[in-house]
């Protein structure tokens, strides 16, 4: 058992104090677990496109600060509320955003990965048990320490801290002899990208794929359609350095945008001889999310949305576009569930059928979070890993 | 062999000569069939919604006159051009307005029923092989004999005339034993509605629809969807008279959104406790496809789209609303492949699986066909079958 179980933990966590503002890292104290709950310290935790979103307070609904962000990360259990079951103190896990309760009536059937309690929320702030936040700050702003104040949580998650607390439904437990670091990649990022390949558009072999927006998220489909024998994956970006990494994740042919006289969808017609069979839009921008579903082929092309939309625009397609056999789904965290799912999928990356190596592009301490912040914005880092705490790996 | 085979037959047709203009009964000429077209003599055919938008001329683009209109029939075939096999003369047949080669990129895998070549194409006026037609009057409209005049085709069929030429990728065969009448329903209707519930949401045993519109094809699916098990078939409609007929195809529970001081979506997400499994829109009105849209549960609620859209508004779904588990989807003639998957869904019609014969509310001499079109228009039939040739059934 350790020194710490049933006691406010007081640890470093990089607190977002207001839109745009620089994350703070300061002491905040991190509650017991309740219920249900499970309290993790966070070893390694990596930097995604909806954290800058929040920052910058893009959906004013969903602001909500002071407040800790992060979701992609990988941990250590350090103490779990009454009831929890599948994990105990010293078992390795992540995050997950888009937690399983087992429960509830989505969790006990295959077609979704929604489950009704704790599916990805971006309104959420608080834990659901009982409304209140598991982290306060010892002290106010101006120093006083007999008015802390609660600090919202994020994601279901709330990575960017020594110490987090979530429900169990979001925890994960690992194999202990995974690549820790690499691991992290599973929270987010890799695992909704190779499952928007895997799960919801089923790529099979030999077929034709367009990857609309080579961040991570993208790279990461293209990397999950490569493992499923794609013949042909076409990447997309105005960005062209992009190509040489996508390489590494299986594109094999690259369009930028700014350098055709014509829609990216009619380039791609062309050479692909009436369109792909499976296109992705990962950059949340409606106007390419047209591109992305007239590229693929009538009759059975299939879109695959992994973006997040800011705009109040819908969707830029007419109705009766819909009857040309081509369709359009939703994605979320790639259409795995956590619990049931993911362990066998990092027994897979383990075992190399998808690449996690190439992703890691940065490594800073924590401390230089604010610099890992900026190298996201400028598009110069796919994932940058923060060690978050020290430990020892035994 | 016929003894009109290889020769210009001349016969009654009834002749679309402009928008919103009364159909005219005049003699025609008919060519012969081409290579790979089959001549058929027309003994039923029922009218559509469809052929009434063609002929109100709702979209400017796809007018064409004068043309021959009418999808939905029963005939014999009188003579068959080179190279077809699958019919003879003698055979029994219905035309298909959404064809099957059975030679192209997609009728040669299972995924879709959108031929390459003979699909759906409301443009199209004219035959594929040369760009003619077959049709012409016989004398111009001030009875000049000497200037006749070319006829456009409708939908690969146009069935409002005593012969009619179609390429045989639009042409079933069908058991001489089957009710002939019934099989009319077959070529569109039915199958389309039936095919939605069966091929594209796939409805299973227990679960909970929702029909928006119902018209013959709203009907046929609450029909398809009766014969698929389902446990609750909700329709909406604001014609109140639409419940008693039904009924008699499934129909558990009738909303009338006039009747509510709320949005249909609501009362529906109310009544079933999240929302139904799937729902089918039958109206082509997109303020209720999101009805519709929204009336499924979140998680993995299917929308089937099965109305004809003439409005210029393009989806109204925001792009994350996707991402909530809910699908939206075209169908395409139910998603059938008529040469393929029709002779099978006609034994299963006979056997009674589905009920057809509650489908045919009026029958008319061929002469009657205006009289036809205004009970359509004013809501007073389901289906209304014309005698359009006299025949000896054997």
């Amino acid at each position: 058992m350790t020194n710490t179980q049933g006691k406010i933990i007081t640890c470093k966590a990089a607190v977002a104090w207001g839109p745009q503002e620089p994350l703070v890292i300061q002491d905040i104290c991190v509650d017991p677990p309740q219920k249900m709950e499970v309290r993790v310290k966070i070893l390694y935790s990596s930097i995604c496109h909806t954290d800058l979103g929040a920052l910058n307070g893009v959906n004013e609904a969903e602001r909500a600060f002071p407040r800790i962000l992060g979701h992609e990360a990988v941990g250590v259990v350090e103490s779990t509320g009454e009831g929890v079951k599948d994990v105990k103190e010293g078992d390795y896990v992540i995050p997950i955003f888009n937690g399983e309760c087992g429960e509830c009536r989505v969790c006990k059937q295959e077609e979704s990965n929604l489950c009704e309690r704790y599916h990805v929320d971006p309104m959420k702030r608080v834990m659901v048990s009982d409304g209140g936040t598991r982290f306060s700050t010892t002290t106010t702003k101006d120093g006083d320490s007999s008015k802390s104040q609660p600090i919202y949580h994020f994601l279901n998650t709330s990575t960017f801290t020594e110490y987090t607390v979530l429900d169990s439904a979001c925890v994960v437990k690992i194999d202990p002899n995974a690549p820790l670091k690499h691991m992290s990649l599973l929270s987010c990022g890799v695992s909704t990208g190779v499952g928007a390949a895997w799960n919801i558009a089923k790529v099979k072999e030999g077929t034709t794929t367009a990857v609309f927006g080579l961040g991570s998220v993208g790279l990461a489909v293209a990397e999950g359609s490569r493992a499923r024998g794609a013949s042909r994956i076409i990447g997309v970006d105005a960005n062209p350095s992009k190509f040489e990494i996508g390489k590494l994740m299986g594109v094999t042919d690259f369009i930028n945008p700014k350098d055709l006289t014509k829609p990216t969808h009619k380039m791609i017609q062309e050479i692909t001889g009436g369109g792909v069979d499976y296109s992705f839009e990962c950059t949340g921008n409606v106007d390419v999310l047209r591109e992305a579903f007239l590229s693929t082929r009538t009759g059975w092309g299939s879109t695959v949305l992994v973006g997040i939309y800011p705009t109040p625009r819908t969707l830029p397609l007419h109705p009766m576009e819909l009857f040309e056999g081509r369709t359009i789904t939703g994605s979320v965290f790639g259409g795995f569930k956590p619990k049931s799912q993911l362990p066998t999928f990092a027994q897979q990356c383990m075992k190399g059928v998808v690449k996690l190596e190439p992703f890691i592009t940065n490594e800073l301490p924590f401390e230089k979070i604010n610099d890992a912040f900026q190298l996201l914005r400028d598009g110069k880092s796919l994932r940058c890993l923060l060690q978050i705490s020290k430990f020892l790996k035994k």
